[in-house]
């Protein structure tokens, strides 16, 4: 197994990523390698310097940073000595089994798409973000922002990506799956939701429970939220706006602990041909590690094996 | 002044409602009158058992009660005695000065757009909701759920009743109008706020700042956040769960508490030709004073005059 991991990417690249890559390979198996993506002289040197075993880790040259303020498509196509570039080179040849990056999210998103592409039958691939539940454990909103604007038979997609992603990956046996709108009753909502609640009640791919409003998210109403990639972003970001003041205010606690994407590192781009995270911009060595390990539970779980059999 | 008051909407109605209104009366000056909307006799007897004079306020019979899960267009018209559709006619007919009720909340749109109506000009009314600041004070979001679909013009609209109510009821001179978007850019967005961006750019009456996203919506990023009514309606729910977490999990602080729906007791309906709030279903006594309180801020604040004037 080979985990690729963009080096340059995030606020705090490289140390941070190498930090966190080392501390990662620490929890790996023989076979399972973590493949680095960038400057590599200097990437062995720092991982040395750290107290890390630069023979640990392969390493694929990628000297060029896509920055965070570039405009994705230019970026891929003109940059291809990027880290991310490089990296979904890799994956789409099959010679690592999954990338992630703290990097550019448009070019991760672009590049997924160029690369190893979507799983066909698959209308548009989501950004999956991974919500806290009150009680214990996680549940999965998608999408957060890869298709600000949807049609119903997108969202009825991502009900599905959700799903397998949910029971392969966070092992829930039969995930209730929740369509986020403004009423629990069938008729509620806007056009989007009105026409995507009968094409999720009709599919028998999945568990679909109704409705879910904004208060639910973070309960045990369901483990799958769908929405436009419009709604949870906004969300998203509120929510994490959220966690932030808990923390400023010094609250602890279990659930607001667990608001903190450090603990998983990122979120998957669900419905391409391959597992793929994006990382948060602003990174930590914690948030890189449990990235590597994330990408690593994705590929053990096969789940993009699930996704293609049912869309096939 | 004449302020309306549903006695019998909200879900621990008419207890809560008469000791809400009995509180509030004490704050009212002389010339400033609450008038109930319920059942006379019963409310009467129930304000002097509570410790209150019944002579203190004025009444009108509505014995008919619109319940929380009723049709809204249908209650309207088919309960003429029920006391939302008795307080729409009283604020029609200039009898009261603004009406308010923890009810129905469909029914008291319907009931506003029924009775005083849409302000000339104005496309379609939007609920505002009061969202606390992280520092001090607070901000509006518009509109929280009485459009699931907008227009651009709708957009556009909202962001004049928002700025018109934050500077005439809450003080905040020049107000700054933000569109929740999904980035800071300009070209970031869907299709609603990327059509939605340049009109609010061009528009000479308000303030306008750029985007704000979901993590902006508690700071001071801005006093008037725009968006469509499931937007709203979303990240209202989801604000208002948090609050509910952070006061199961006892963390006490001023800027959650500022959350607390209580301290303003409802939602103003703005675009229509009367002060009209919506109060909470499970309004407290607490809450209710607040609306009565609000209520009489709104009309004296003459917001819905420089409304009709920049709308004329």
């Amino acid at each position: 197994m080979k985990i690729g991991l963009d080096i340059l990417g995030g606020d705090y690249a490289p140390k941070a990523t190498i930090t966190g890559a080392i501390e990662a390979q620490k929890q790996l198996t023989g076979d399972q390698k973590i493949v680095l993506f960038g400057k590599t002289e200097e990437t062995k040197q720092l991982i040395n310097q750290a107290g890390g075993n630069s023979s640990d880790f392969e390493y694929v040259e990628a000297p060029e940073v896509i920055a965070m303020g570039e405009h994705p498509t230019k970026a891929i196509t003109q940059k291809p000595n990027s880290s991310i570039a490089k990296g979904f080179e890799y994956l789409k040849n099959k010679e690592i089994d999954s990338f992630a990056s703290a990097g550019n999210t448009g070019a991760m998103l672009v590049g997924s798409m160029f690369s190893v592409k979507a799983i066909p039958g698959v209308l548009r691939p989501a950004i999956a973000s991974i919500v806290p539940k009150l009680k214990s454990g996680f549940g999965i909103l998608l999408d957060v922002g890869a298709n600000a604007d949807c049609k119903p038979e997108m969202l009825n997609q991502f009900a599905i990506l959700g799903s397998v992603f949910a029971e392969h990956v966070f092992n829930v046996s039969n995930p209730k799956v929740g369509l986020l709108n403004i009423g629990e009753e069938e008729e509620k909502g806007n056009i989007l939701t009105t026409s995507t609640y009968p094409l999720l009640k009709a599919n028998d791919k999945i568990n679909f429970i109704g409705n879910a409003e904004g208060r639910d998210l973070f309960s045990d109403h369901a483990d799958v939220y769908v929405c436009d990639g419009f709604t949870g972003n906004v969300v998203l970001k509120l929510a994490e706006s959220f966690y932030v003041v808990t923390l400023k205010k010094g609250f602890k606690d279990d659930f607001f602990d667990r608001f903190n994407y450090e603990q998983y590192g990122g979120s998957p781009i669900l419905g391409v041909n391959a597992p793929v995270i994006i990382g948060h911009g602003i990174s930590t060595p914690e948030a890189i590690k449990n990235m590597v390990l994330f990408s690593r539970d994705m590929i053990e779980s096969k789940f993009i094996d699930s996704i293609r059999s049912i869309f096939n």
